[in-house]
């Protein structure tokens, strides 16, 4: 007994940029059983080919638009450089693709605006990219929140500290650390807590390299956060942390506190006449979230096969950004800053 | 062979205060060999001879005074309510006695002023009573940053928790949140890092009890704050914390971070069907810091004994408490507060 | 631009067995980039086609000698019953496939040479499923012991205890824990330490469940090792660890010791008003070793594209039941065996 | 008011051996408020007035025999040398003082029955100096056994490891590392698993130094153990870890398991960019078990005050010393030996 047609339907993705996290996208996507990774493009057409060549993708284009025109995709991983977001969301959805997207969607808000509605309008399904979200750590702090676990909660900490600093050149067109690196803590905060934020206060300095500060922004800054559910938080943030990548959450409640650590490559305690040591944590987000892009993927793939509502939308990819902005106010002004200064409704689409 | 002249001068030493935090000091001060406990005064009567049998000292008295007149008292340990501090400071000084004095001098900064003039022009020694600095932890923490090994610091964060909030009444009148609680952690922050604080932007909240908010206090409480030498950090408190007293400090600078965690009775890790768990941490002060109230009993002993200057001094005292005042101005203002703002010569005599 | 040919030649591999383990692989396999997997076959039809469904497997079978007969297939995966599995390896060795094959051989030396015999002489690769060798944790003692980072080991401690005992039904024809469950231990004995074990003294006992013990067998066992270069070292077994899968080595060095602990689903610690405590461990040998199952079958995949020597030879299947036996007698004299009483040419094909 | 005889009657106290360990019983003793630490002996004089300027004693003495001449004194704490602990007993049984002695009563089993004889005819209290039962770390394990937390108990294991080998000449006159060493950990067993060793297996080598081999003992062991519960465990014991004193005791049960590690001198973490480390443990026994030998004399004080049945008794230091000549035994036999060959009535008189 023998069979040749065990093999069911799968869902064809199209991956747009094969830049660092392209790769990181194609490879998780390699690991779900049911999609079918049809096609790569990048402006960079050697990029793409390369990408292709190693995950097996039948299709590489240098121009994104082709793969639009593609009957088999159903679905589009963006990972192109962030300028290009908004317009690919708005062809993506005129051409009825489902639209995955790194964050951010744009830092301009009527940018994202018209990205947002063109989806809306066209009735297809949108995922950001906030990976995190689906990370065992980071979820195991929202149930505990969520479930009562803790209690009520009272206070949030954040901890979010990059390895090394990008070079300057990125730097200047990073947005500055409140948008390119802290809108992820802004949805972490949100997400763990479940209560949007409604006041912010922040203070910034340049303490790791002067050439940031050169560059016009900062590198170390810490915002103190309060929720419309009335609970009050801390977001840190640095450019270099020299173990690693240090990403950890803590949040107090009436019955107890939660509280995650880093993600280390092996469990070994080292004892010798100096330390008690381990090796350092994982180093950067490719390895610390690898688990969490994969489920990210899958989370995608079962989104488009079941039409269901992508666990992290677009109001999402907004929210952050007003955040972004309100904290850059409050740092000039050396004052606390209302969201609603910044946008009257900014969060009146959120789910919390 | 035998000989019964074995025994050494031991150093007088008298408490004022019978209370918790004054068996504390009676039990620190019996354990070491230099010194002899000859009087202890408590207001209640019965407080003093009860302490004065449990630890075999041979004087009991109501009026802190007849301390004073003591000859064999080379110095005082003051645990009397917080009010009758300056009082006895400016008494002790006028005798010649040498003080230790528990936190705070006064809330008014007039009255630390005149307690510490009578000091300075009597020529005897003050140390006051935080007793955190003699806690080994908050020694490794100082340790790491001073010598360098975590390179130059950017970042402090301090969590600071008691298990449950004081009864009402002592809510009432202990001077509010950032006087009575947060002041210990102005001075690990000043302490840990070796610079001063030379502005604050505070956010409260009453999250624990409603009764604390109807008192006029908060109860939940996030300082940013900003050090001379240009590093940030935070300080929370929360007056309640399910799990017991929470002590942690956590500096990151340019080579690595130094980061602390509470003590507990135990290393035991029990593992059952359900988790893997160890018992909670040393509950409150009198527990946490035992040995830290020993060796700063030993310290006041060896400062007397060898006239040295102590390591807590006067203006460790003063410097809390304009910081304090600083919070409470950012708080109710909504900005961040410059310290000079409070009063212009606040740490004019710091030692950083 | 855009091209059609961008996927490379893949490796063709069929498994035998689709029951727990054999899925374990499928899924491990199919996350490999670079292999076809062609054909899946189980006695059980039915589990061959759920399992080809599931993985998008063209090919599903009832009987495992189909699968040699197909000449895409270049690799096999053994994943059936243990006592078919020297026959497999015969005639897949005959049928010139590269074999990877789950522990054990066989229980019985002279069917084990039979099976290594075939696949010597017919110069396929053979590649054997010790899983725990590809463990980042059991890398990381093998690389403290083998760079000299501990400096020369003295002792060894294994402990490894199972979540749960298997059926009764299972315990009768398992050939008893030092064969069922123990060879996976003696094997990173040998691993860790780099080094033969020699000697051996067992002690066991029934203490988990009489049924255990009526049914012949022990639950409980430590045996006692003595390498042949000296060190001496300790295995614990236990059929049940309430809190879950419990795997972790020690080693002794003259330099320092490394030791490692279990994985758990996350880093998150809970503390409330009992305890301070995490989540349990991974559970069992599917989730424990998943990265593991994936990296030994990225390995055996790259044995076969690149003819390597395999990291975990026949050899390696052979030692362990030797060292079964050898612990089996000593526990029923009650006295310290030699390993060259029960095989005097045991090991004398080991790399170490 | 004032009073001047506050103080109560105190237990006076003698304590024999102004070494190491009679220093460090000196000081805890003076933290006891209720002791009067009369006098001190030592056959080095300079030792003894030394020790009695340090900790305020009165009276110092060459000849032990002198202090059991004073009236004033109800208790004497023996830590004279090993080979002394005897006669000392017997003579101080006949003055009528109670006795604490440090381990071992001696490792002649005729002169232990002799000392244990005396002291029962007397009708003085006798308790032993195994510290190790006043640690929290190892009650935390005996609670969790006895109150039945972890189950019914299956398996033991213990890691006792010196920091560094003491001096060949001690070794020579040491007894040997399963006498000297293992006594602790036989005690330990014994006590924590609340059941008598009934059966011992052994396994010795010399790992750390030659020298230790040639003055005829060995350096590292693992003991298996048959409790008469019909538990098994290990006991490994090392002269040498090059990370400090390591005692860690794990205990697996039908309901989970308890495992402790080290005491360290402090809680902090230090990251950097090589490693995530802490500071060595507490280095040996006197920082180790300074708490333990502090309670360790309260309870002596305690148990002469009330008359109580002392925790650790004659019969305790009886059992461990039989149990190292059947580990000896063992060892050189090659086989697992009955602690009944050694001694039919060994503990006859255990209370377990």
């Amino acid at each position: 007994m023998s069979s040749e047609n065990h093999t069911a339907q799968r869902v064809g993705i199209a991956v747009i940029g094969a830049g660092r996290i392209g790769l990181v996208h194609c490879e998780a996507l390699n690991r779900v059983p049911d999609v079918h990774l049809v096609a790569v493009a990048d402006f960079v057409y050697q990029a793409a080919t390369t990408a292709a060549k190693k995950f097996h993708i039948p299709l590489a284009f240098q121009d994104w638009k082709e793969v639009l025109k593609l009957p088999q995709v159903r679905g589009i991983v963006v990972c192109s450089p962030s300028d290009t977001h908004a317009d690919i969301i708005v062809a993506a959805a005129h051409a009825g693709k489902h639209i995955f997207c790194e964050k951010p969607i744009d830092y301009d808000l009527k940018r994202i605006d018209q990205a947002l509605s063109a989806v809306e309008r066209a009735g297809v399904l949108f995922q950001l990219g906030f990976q995190r979200r689906f990370d065992a750590n980071f979820r195991r702090v929202r149930q505990a929140v969520k479930s009562g676990e803790i209690g009520s909660p009272y206070m949030l900490h954040i901890v979010s500290r990059d390895p090394a600093p990008p070079p300057i050149s990125y730097i200047k067109q990073s947005g500055g650390l409140f948008f390119d690196m802290m809108t992820h803590d802004f949805d972490m905060a949100r997400f763990c807590m479940g209560s949007e934020i409604i006041e912010v206060t922040s203070l910034g300095a340049n303490l790791v390299d002067p050439a940031i500060g050169e560059a016009g922004d900062i590198d170390s800054a810490i915002v103190s956060i309060k929720f419309a559910n009335g609970c009050i938080g801390t977001i840190e943030c640095c450019r270099k942390a020299a173990y690693g990548y240090d990403q950890r959450i803590e949040v107090l409640g009436s019955n107890g506190s939660v509280n995650i650590g880093n993600n280390y490559p092996n469990t070994a305690i080292i004892s010798d006449s100096q330390t008690i040591h381990r090796d350092l944590p994982l180093n950067f987000f490719m390895d610390r979230y690898k688990d969490a892009y994969a489920r990210e993927m899958e989370t995608f793939v079962d989104v488009i096969q079941n039409h269901k509502t992508p666990p992290v939308g677009g109001i999402d990819g907004r929210i952050p950004v007003v955040l972004a902005y309100a904290a850059l106010k409050s740092m000039k002004e050396k004052r606390t800053v209302r969201v609603d200064e910044i946008d009257a409704q900014y969060c009146v689409r959120s789910k919390f």
